[in-house]
């Protein structure tokens, strides 16, 4: 048996990025891919005790009934993003990793997502303490009967409409009881799923815009059980390129005048955030970072369409005004075209695998040093993508010396 | 009178980038302007004892006979990069500066260059030598009349065609005999133009991809002499942002495949580039970074085309094509639309300025910390901007404490 | 005195169209500028008698206080549109056509209209007919004092929020009395200043996307009293680029599955259609045409968004999705960058003379052969814009042999 | 039997275009796919007594080792132009056809095709008269076996260095003898088919820039025996945008100043017309029909780049500069994201069923009605492609009714 066996529990398991990471994972293991796109296989990370391949196993919820071999298929057929030979090869882990995912839970999650829950099995009108208790037994049972050591808990479902954070009460012991009260209950599945994973004593990394474990009320309760967390809404494109390209316009002294960002992309995703209530949490998350570099606010706009026949690729126009010396106006524009679950996945394996060294090493809290990693990482001011760089390789460097 | 006087020497003083440079200091000097695009107007290099507006003098070497005048004006009409209320509130600065700029050096310039010198009191058939003594008169002269505690100089001439480096003998004492042979004169003007300042006891300043100082000989000259330089080409557009956006490829492990950069302008510089002799010098300088930055060599491919129509306005079409998870291939483009004279000339005041500090302060040799102003900065491996900046930012931290 | 002396009457006569077009007439009569982008100085049009650019003489309605000068500097020096010096020498002109300008008409404008309208001289509550009774005799005083011949009304205002077309009677003798009771009449501005040209025998354009003429009642009047007229929404832009590449793709049976635009200016034309009320009357007029030269209807979105840092420049982006042979999806992505004034500016002077010619030649009711003016042609299911042309073309060669 | 069982001959057989072809035959035949980027399948063409799919057969020349099915694979792995269940599906069509591929010609090919010419079982240092007698017998002896009514001869092979049109006398029979002498022949190989197909009886259509028939001696040869031909280089993808946006900024009376086109790709015809030679004959074709239709040169600059990772898919960046009103310069940009050969093969489907039903009708001489399909369509100096494809539906229109 294996020194470090690791699990890895994923929220909205069949989605396009939870589907990467399974399918990701096999083709790892098989040696079926190398590890393009993966920075835990970076060389400086290379004398890390990092989980291997081989010693991850997962598991996960979610609400659709669909199974991981045909939304492989999917990925492959509507967006060719996957290589369909590679598909077929990993068809047996695949199948394996269906038996492993269990109904999610769907409170608060808005009406499109309500929608998208076609699992017969999924509890409907159950209370947010059953929600919980049910969620927490599932991973539970997950790390006995697979004898791990650990489950790292990762949110990669689809955007949840925002929730009232002032209705929110800030310490868990003042919240606790209004998860028995449905009508009062102020978070919403995401949440939930996080209070489960402290409860069973794993980490919880919030991968999307959610809410998750970001409200004061849960991050008490995951200091309380000496518990580390990270969050939230993985960097994978467009945020990205602001978080690198913003710093270069401030150390020139150019001004940015405006920066306009229109994302359009088919995949679920891109459905759940046509909902104009789910696509408020978002656009906040993607638009908040370039004043925090810049130093100033300029003029922004961020936009994200559902255009269905682009399937997983996000593509996004870029438009910066910027003045230069003398006051003369200049421009940027850039297009990204980057298939969405095929960059979220291996950064999900790499939060994977940093979180569960961390917890080794006795990291709890909020893992800060993950910061590069998200659009709006929790407890960090630093948006400027190479400085937060910075923070993950002084983290490697003295987690290489302990 | 000042504390420091300082003077700017500007080898190509009617260029497009001299022009600018010259109105820009008129303009802030007369406070017609804000410091948008000036590096050493940021906030963390407020604390430094860094030379005013007003304390600058401007004189410069050029081969055209053209006044600034007419020379902003057609950056106005022909690229509308320019106010032209501006020139016409500073065009008494401008005709003053005319009469300190005398004629340049013209030797291995290349045919295009050579048609574009119409400076009838350009010496015709100088030995090089000569020429080295009339630009150190014409420098020491300046500074001798406006009683300037120091002159850098500068170089934002034309490129010229690259020269035979193997042909350049290594030691000093080896190189200057040559000098008194045109025939057997390995140098081009840029290089005579750097044997003048060194001679006349000034700091010199790269600012193109020519030859310049860099020649190991010339670099004996400089430390023999106790000076300081540094180059070359500045890098204001298109380089900028791939030393911006390659190390974020890097840190995401996502392959490049292929990069592919088209560069279309149409001014002087455009013009000169467009000989095919000129702009292999240039081509080479953009190009190269990618592979110290990435430690692997993508296929490449880099063009700098002259249009006419576009003036000054650099506009530059970049293609990358990467790798990411599974092989999956992805895109990123992005077009920059700049002006050329307008994005140089801020960086040339900043280089003076903190050239200027760097002297007063004891430096000699190759001025490393400026290396992020540079496409192919001296004696520095990093081409990573952002860790170019944080050498920028050490050394204005050890300047503050000196 | 000339034989065809012929006014042109513009509501919206300070905006950046009308100043742009009352700039171009004065720059074309004082030989400033050559005849780039007037349609009608093509050489197929050479030979008929369309208005001179001498006999034309300009007045109009505006509802705010600023002046000509003042929005051509505007233009200048917040765009970089037009050229300073052009502007000085055509002052005198531009001062003169002031003078013409009368207070126009606030009638269900919509909010962000009315905070714009600074004109002191302005009535409050005016009832629409007393509107319109002053807008004609603004008109007819303003043909009387000039000796007009002919006065084409033409409509540059900004964009009205969309009016509920089943709430106007069929036919003009139902509507009238409506205009006598403020509350219970359906029209808004733009149709008040259509009946008050109709009611002054002047021909009509529509050159905005607001309701103008369109409404079947006001097409009654103007063809019982003998007038022509037409619109809407000139085609400058993007949409001119839609009208000329769907048709490339139906001749090539490529099927496009998704066509996505987004707009960004910010000029006046701009801030207004920021208003959701006014740009959902401006974004059906773009989105229809594709369904109508496809013959099926592909995924759609346009987007128009206020930038305050680019001024006219009306940036477009459009992504096109297209299958291919064997299912194989590619793209098209343009990006447009043009002045809004100076691209609408030269169509209006187009129209004018065309109209006016029509009107000679003894056209009444809808100028069909204008369809390729507009984005939205009334009377003309043709929106390929090659074969709009080529109902103008056939117009000449019948107009030439009249 | 059918009644009109028509053969296709490939000169290029198993490149890219030739590959998808037959692929494409495969598949409309087994119903595999829909009608989508053929122009013959429109509703105007549907009423054409045209072949249908399954009555065509082909063959073809090549000269390389390679089999069909691997060249589709290689499309579909290495640019994932191509779907793999479909090729899987088509592979006994694939190796059927691989049966009718006979080794080609290599004369005057230029050193890049020489190295790619792997089959073993190619003549080398054939003479150009054995070489066509034996290209001619391969023609007939496909014919005959296949009991076809017609063979239409398409070259679709890489492009040819250019050859010294000065050289090539104006009479066939001043050329004919030139055959017999390999030193003193100044014709290519794409000729040699050219003649090969004369004088086996059957049409011509030259897909690409070489040369063909294109010299006034095949003409006459062509005319002679009757045959009807035409070329050359197919429209597929940036020239055809430019024969649609030109005429717009045309019409638009808009004043181009500079037009700058860049194309990179990396299938095999990239890696050919990578060699300086050949690109000459490509960049030729694609840079003419601006002058063309705008009746005037503005600056232009055409760059074709060989960009392995891009494989099939070309992009193209245009960057098109214009003078509006007033002078005021604006841009228009696209990129063009096209797989090569799923947008030439259709046409040349198209191109086969049109000729074979002309030869049909009697047609002789060059096919001008086939303009639309060409870059640089012979014998006609219409480039605007709307009034191109008029040409097509007016003999389309005269065809109905014979």
């Amino acid at each position: 048996m294996a020194k470090h066996r690791t699990g890895i529990w994923l929220i909205g398991a069949k989605g396009g990025v939870g589907t990467t990471c399974i399918l990701g994972i096999a083709a790892l293991r098989r040696r079926l891919t190398d590890t393009i796109g993966l920075v835990s296989e970076l060389p400086p990370f290379g004398k890390l005790p990092l989980a291997d391949w081989k010693d991850l196993v997962v598991g996960g919820h979610d609400v659709r009934e669909t199974s991981l071999y045909e939304e492989s298929l999917k990925l492959q057929q509507v967006s060719r993003a996957l290589d369909g030979e590679l598909i077929r090869r990993c068809k047996t882990d695949l199948d394996q990793v269906d038996g492993q995912i269990r109904p999610g839970i769907l409170f608060n999650a808005g009406r499109t997502i309500e929608k998208l829950a076609d699992d017969p099995r999924l509890p409907r009108r159950e209370p947010p303490r059953a929600a919980i208790e049910r969620a927490k037994e599932d991973i539970e049972s997950f790390r006995r009967t697979h004898r791990l050591e650990r489950v790292v808990v990762v949110n990669v479902a689809s955007t949840e409409p925002p929730v009232d954070g002032s209705a929110i009460p800030e310490r868990w012991s003042d919240l606790a009881p209004l998860l028995d009260k449905p009508r009062r209950c102020p978070l919403a599945s995401s949440s939930l799923y996080a209070v489960a994973a402290f409860e069973a004593d794993c980490p919880f990394i919030n991968f999307t815009p959610s809410a998750g474990a970001s409200s004061p009320a849960l991050c008490g309760l995951a200091l309380d059980r000496g518990l580390c967390h990270m969050g939230h809404d993985g960097k994978t494109g467009e945020t990205l390129l602001k978080s690198v390209l913003a710093p270069m316009f401030a150390h020139r002294n150019l001004e940015i005048m405006s920066w306009v960002g229109h994302n359009i992309f088919g995949n679920m995703d891109g459905l759940v955030l046509d909902d104009p209530a789910n696509k408020r949490t978002k656009v906040q998350s993607k638009d908040r970072l370039l004043r925090h570099i810049l130093g100033y606010a300029p003029q922004t706009h961020v936009s994200i369409e559902y255009i269905r026949s682009l399937g997983d690729w996000k593509t996004a126009w870029d438009h910066v005004h910027f003045r230069g010396f003398l006051n003369t106006p200049m421009m940027l524009q850039f297009t990204w075209q980057g298939c969405d679950s095929l960059l979220a996945a291996p950064l999900v394996l790499d939060l994977v695998r940093f979180t569960d060294l961390a917890v080794r090493l006795g990291s709890r809290g909020l893992l800060t040093f993950l910061a590069s990693f998200f659009k709006s990482p929790h407890g960090v001011d630093e948006h400027d993508f190479h400085r937060q760089f910075a923070m993950l390789e002084e983290w490697v460097a003295s987690a290489a010396t302990r």
